[in-house]
């Protein structure tokens, strides 16, 4: 059956972090200045809120980090903490220490120490943040240890 | 302050997704037969499973699909079901429909209707699936409605 499907191609993958309102244009900043992200575009709300709500008109904002896109979405739903999560993402770089003063300069809090990963498929160092909005970023140096695929 | 401190260079995201143990062998099977991701590698926990525990000696395992990366994770503290999670991953598309059907094919549960996405940051058109490691992704056609960033 799967073989007689058509080959769907994909074209991005995007990460969609839902942030809660009214804060989705602090999070877009708090990106940008953390780690460096850059804007791509963003739209409006359909329909713009009203100025009794007084709230700021993003529905969501497309930013774009080492090549890869991830979304911010104002989201109304969106739990105001983050428990339990399933899935968090790791940010690859050389300068783990760094990276990580930098993102704690823009709002974010350390979460234990930088530790030997043992070269895992995130990196050998790893760093953990909790940004302000509750994602968990890892901070990890380069993975290259990542054994060969079995045939 | 954070003018003074040294530009950091990121070399790639990568969003992490913890699969219960011991389903983190089939999970890395569904992405590549759901979606096409192709494996860059994997690491053996360390120390291997006992003889006794009779479990896939897989750690975690890279995955790349559109240009990007993502992980999952053999991670026996991840939970059964993941409830009110805050950021779920957007795949993008020319082929909705296909993709969807070729998904459910390999498993997935499909999450409502194909909608009008009104052109915001994850396309204009979206469906939603959940797979059977609790992820939900929104494969969605490509968005080019982004408004540009103002100045």
């Amino acid at each position: 059956m799967a073989q007689q499907q058509a080959q769907v191609k994909f074209t991005a993958v995007k990460p969609q972090l839902m942030v809660k309102t009214p804060k989705a244009v602090d999070a877009v900043n708090f990106y940008k200045s953390a780690f460096g992200a850059v804007e791509a575009g963003r739209s409006p709300c359909c329909p713009p809120p009203t100025a009794e709500q007084n709230l700021p008109n993003i529905l969501c904002a497309q930013l774009e980090l080492a090549g890869c896109s991830f979304v911010v979405y104002n989201d109304d739903s969106a739990p105001e903490k983050i428990e339990g999560i399933g899935n968090q993402l790791c940010l690859e770089t050389d300068e783990v220490e760094a990276a990580i003063s930098k993102a704690v300069s823009a709002g974010a809090v350390v979460e234990g120490e930088v530790t030997e990963g043992g070269g895992a498929c995130c990196g050998g160092r790893v760093g953990k943040i909790k940004d302000p909005y509750g994602y968990v970023w890892l901070i990890c140096s380069p993975s290259n240890k990542c054994a060969p695929v079995e045939a």
